[in-house]
């Protein structure tokens, strides 16, 4: 009936299904309930999201003969509070939810990482679904069941590993995202690529037109991305060990996030993670463990879909190398004066580092400085 | 070398050991730091327990290698708070603890619910030690995994499963509490019988004076009794079955807390289970489940003790017969007029009775109300 592709993630007895297609949260009713029959719901969601697209989810769960009641919450990083999260549990227990039924976030990721939380520690766990409106949130934070809250310490200090029962990525409703928030989210797509699949890193170089376009391109951009996190995460449930290769390009792009103080019109995250890859990249090339040329490809392709992949791409300038080291070093445990990185050998082979030294880390940020 | 008791709690990759004994709080250096070698630790206390025994765990910690920081809350069940939850969280990550480093329980059920709560959160999971001051949490809430605190619509309604590291009881500390804690604690003791351990239930009966005054006969009983628990706990981890025989008496008993408002000083939690215990067993003799002959036996036992019994034995008075029924449909799902009790067929031989009509709990609480 639906075109709607299906990635399924293998984690046992927690096993669930991603559908990817136009029109899920018109269809939401229907698929949440031949999952979770005779449920009820608490919609948890933002003021931007609610107003483009709560009326179509309410009417699409309606439909399906879920009763639902809603959280609205402020848009934003500042939401992953304990505040907010007391908010959403004293919201779900109004409610009378039960453990049966669903927590369903409704959103980007901010959303979804709140929600995933509150449905992880209510009643000791109540089903979750989600259904993610951000490309970045589709790609990323929906598939793996990371959820969690900010502290003042640092980010997602504070959560839970909770796995959704289902997770509906409608594919339309990102229409309605501004072209940087599309970009932003679409470097975590190049990334997958990156990590293991030279194949879909090829690809998306001849497709990415495509994908910002929408239509069965961005479906298959998606659902391929789905995939490679799904293995990943099937493999380290828990991030003991290889989970740590999705954070290619993190602890550069951390770290110039931690720069600009987290100011989203400056930097927001997926963007940091393009110039963090990027530089994973040249710093690898430069460790001689990689090509020069796979370092200029990756740059090339983040500048021609118009993502930032230098520091210099950094609006408003950068505090210089030795403070973007010490930003570096509070992201990480820095042991015996080496760094953890995620680094690369080539288009599609990147790996674990886990002895480099903090010295070609700050020669590094230094030849490659804009100031 | 020492005398303890080892109980192991069989989950697989989450198993783990009670230890019970004599002065494993100055031992606990040794004994954890044997299972979790080279780790920090945050203690999470409270008031009264720090006042006694803070500084003999802070020693047996140093003793092992262990450095700690202390978190001290203030006694008793209003801790088990979003804001107290904040507050332990919050100087987990200010100790700047890792996944790997421990936070320790240090008090009763209301501590180790609590820190067990925000060791199961802080970097989505940190190892947790449980070392239980109270004879209820070292029978009890120690065991299992159930962490939590409480929301204005009830008790316990927020939470994860965590499962400690290890358990350490220290049979000692127990000579520190009031009699009537001890007493209450016992009421748990008892049950693990009434489930399913005739023998052990019979045993009692026989020991009891020796079990209140210290000695093999108390660490035996705690080691029967964390056995029995973890038996049931193995078998259902995450409460989906066999687990609720757990709540033999309990209905009964968060009935007759909730009708006198959760005030301590008319009614602590195990004298609720006694009497709930008592009313259960008599309860099935009514329903020709069970010969009055068992339920004669249990009474008896329970007054022998010196624990209350009957609902009468709550001083300042109860609510009629249908407010309590009330009581005990707000804590449960009532379906079509039935409601899920523990009920039994003698002593050990309890079972979950899934389809109790309602009309014969109100008219069994009318014959049975003291007013």
């Amino acid at each position: 009936m639906s075109e709607d592709v299906r990635v399924e993630v293998g984690l046992g007895e927690r096993a669930y299904d991603i559908l990817i297609g136009p029109g899920l949260v018109a269809r939401a009713g229907a698929e949440i309930g031949r999952r979770l029959p005779g449920i009820r719901a608490a919609i948890v969601t933002d003021e931007n999201v609610a107003q483009r697209h709560l009326e179509m989810l309410k009417t699409g769960l309606d439909r399906g003969g879920i009763a639902s009641s809603t959280i609205v919450l402020p848009a934003g990083e500042k939401t992953k509070s304990f505040a907010a999260l007391q908010e959403v549990v004293d919201g779900v227990l109004a409610a009378r939810l039960e453990r049966g039924d669903a927590v369903i976030a409704f959103g980007g990721g901010v959303i979804g990482d709140l929600a995933g939380f509150a449905a992880g520690i209510v009643r000791r766990g109540m089903n979750f679904v989600q259904m993610p409106t951000s490309l970045l949130a589709q790609v990323d934070s929906s598939v793996g069941g990371k959820t969690g809250i900010n502290s003042a310490r640092g980010k997602n200090l504070i959560g839970v590993f909770h796995q959704p029962k289902l997770v509906l990525a409608d594919t339309a409703v990102l229409d309605t995202l501004p072209i940087r928030e599309f970009r932003a989210g679409y470097a975590e797509v190049a990334k997958y690529g990156l990590i293991d699949r030279p194949d879909f890193f090829a690809w998306l170089e001849a497709n990415w037109q495509e994908v910002f376009a929408g239509g069965p391109a961005r479906i298959e951009a998606i659902a391929q991305s789905c995939r490679a996190k799904a293995d990943v995460v099937a493999r380290d449930e828990f991030e003991t060990g290889d989970r740590a290769l999705l954070n290619l390009g993190h602890t550069f792009g951390h770290a110039l996030e931690a720069a600009v103080a987290y100011d989203g019109a400056r930097l927001v995250h997926g963007e940091g993670v393009a110039i963090g890859m990027a530089l994973a990249h040249r710093f690898s090339a430069r460790m001689n463990l990689a090509s020069p040329d796979d370092a200029a490809r990756v740059e090339a392709h983040l500048k021609a879909v118009g993502l930032p992949w230098r520091m210099a791409d950094v609006p408003g300038g950068l505090p210089d190398a030795d403070a973007l080291l010490s930003f570096i070093a509070q992201d990480k445990k820095v042991s015996r004066g080496a760094l953890t990185f995620i680094l690369t050998r080539g288009i599609g082979q990147s790996f674990i580092a886990r002895d480099v030294p903090v010295s070609e880390v700050l020669a590094f940020l230094k030849e490659n400085h804009p100031g």
